[in-house]
């Protein structure tokens, strides 16, 4: 099994609803490093996973929706938790979502799955899995 | 799937038995950075993998067992090699058993596997993984 | 001349003031991975610079400040753009403060200055150095 | 199941047949920071995955047949990209060759999997996962 | 003093001149991680040091003349080994060069200096520090 | 100015006198991933501060007079707290013997100083500065 991943990163504003989040039920914020593992079992004809430099593009977009944002005022958030696990997955399943539109090229679509991993500081972080 | 991890730290003595280790045969020491992934399948009703305080806090009294110790004084691993691959199984058993015990609360019991990885070095590290 | 550095994090939200910044005049937030280099050219009675374990300690503490906040709304911050090289001189000039006030106790009236360098994500990091 | 990592480096250059790869069609360079996981499931009877200081020196064996070198000259890739990809499988394989000749000892015919990870830079990464 | 950093690469091919360079004598390659630190001693009147945004521009747009080329055939390096501190001094000169261009705004002017350094490889790298 | 910078590391057991130190007055250890940088003003002839491979092997040779070693039972540590600061000036000092002594060519006469950093872990390190 193949897999190629790229790191790019966005920087929001959020807080956290439950006693349980403490001092982060006030607004504060995050910067997230992102990484994406894209996987396949073969490569393309290229001898590719995926394209690097338009995996780094797509990733870009993707993060341009959330980045320099307070998520509590994201319609799409409306009564949830953004954790980082929770962002891990919203970024994931967006894109899923672009690589299944052909945002990655024809190839794109020998992939299999994609983990995405969201670094909130030096020592904590998150990732969710999901098949392509 | 989605994971949580958070990181820490211990600084322990010890001495390895047997030719193949060479000069490390001898007494000396090392300290573990430590990475501890707790994976499940879906977030809790916080829209957590883990409270990553709380985590943070057992994985903390995990290693407290352990750091600042001479390891072959250790009844705990009398007669054994304690290799990274070895102590990352400790510490994940010890986890394992806290996770058990409730010390993570009661949400946490959705957990279905850790893994937990120990650095030696900037170019050498071990890992064991388990399920919960 | 010798040094120590402790390493330790903080997330907040703020926003910024001027065409300059941009989609960052909108409030968004940031994790700050903070390094706090202590300075002295000789080492006290005990072969230190500083206390580590202490040092972290004043370190969180003053972290502990900013930690889990809007600056926008933090009257220290009025009127000023929160820039990471800012907030380092910040974290400075109150680690500074502490120091004087004997938080790391007498030996470290011996430390001849510090370097406070923020983090801001994986590719942009900003310091501030002073003396003590 | 248990791992051990070992973190080696190599420098080539090379140059890629394709309109997609854009400038990189030039001839140019890369250092790749090189990771191999190791894996079992149950340690031998020295306690061990694999003898890290062995694993060390077979792994720079292996990449000492690539280093320094420049991919477009070497009969193994004629015809062929020799994409980060590519090469982790390039280097995943020639491992696994060296494991099965007996090159990590016997103890490691134990092995059941090896995982090669090249790093071109801090932002991109590949991985080649195979079985023993 | 205070300081801003912003990160970034390029992939070069290259060979040395001398037989102190052994196989590196060879055509080989490199990915160098570039790190640039730019100092002031008082920030402009927007609290910064100098706008991240744009240096991060200004720097790939000077990397941008080296990235995915054989150092061998430039004319700026014809007789000269391009090691990774000369190639330190390039991209400071270089920068420096564009900065009093007015490549980063008015602002900028009051730069006093920076050091740039380049990672080779994760055990190795080089920097050249200069007055602006 | 110019720098390089080699890194590799050594592993070690001690114990700390004082009760400043709390439990870190217990036997343990721990790995130091070790830093050099080398200075000097102008590039020599081959157009390098020092001969990286060379840096690397003297560095090699300098930690092996520690590693693998109870530093407890060393004379030449006799009564002195083996920190991680007091560890950086030992092995700066006798990195420069070395240097005075011609281990690293008659070219690298021309260096100016040298700094060296030790990590004891991802939070914390220490460096000790000096002229050549």
């Amino acid at each position: 099994m193949y897999t190629v991943t790229v790191r790019d990163h966005f920087m929001i504003a959020h807080s956290f609803h439950g006693e349980a989040f403490g001092p982060a039920q006030r607004l504060h914020g995050a910067t997230y490093v992102v990484d994406v593992e894209f996987r396949r079992s073969s490569l393309d004809e290229s001898g590719m996973v995926v394209d690097i430099g338009r995996a780094g593009e797509v990733l870009r977009a993707t993060l341009g929706e959330l980045n320099y944002r307070n998520l509590d005022d994201e319609p799409a958030f409306a009564g949830r938790n953004t954790s980082t696990e929770l962002l891990a997955r919203v970024v994931a399943d967006r894109l899923a979502e672009r690589v299944r539109g052909g945002g990655l090229g024809e190839s794109a679509r020998g992939l299999t799955g994609i983990t995405v991993t969201l670094h909130e500081s030096h020592v904590a972080w998150a990732s969710y899995e999901r098949d392509l």
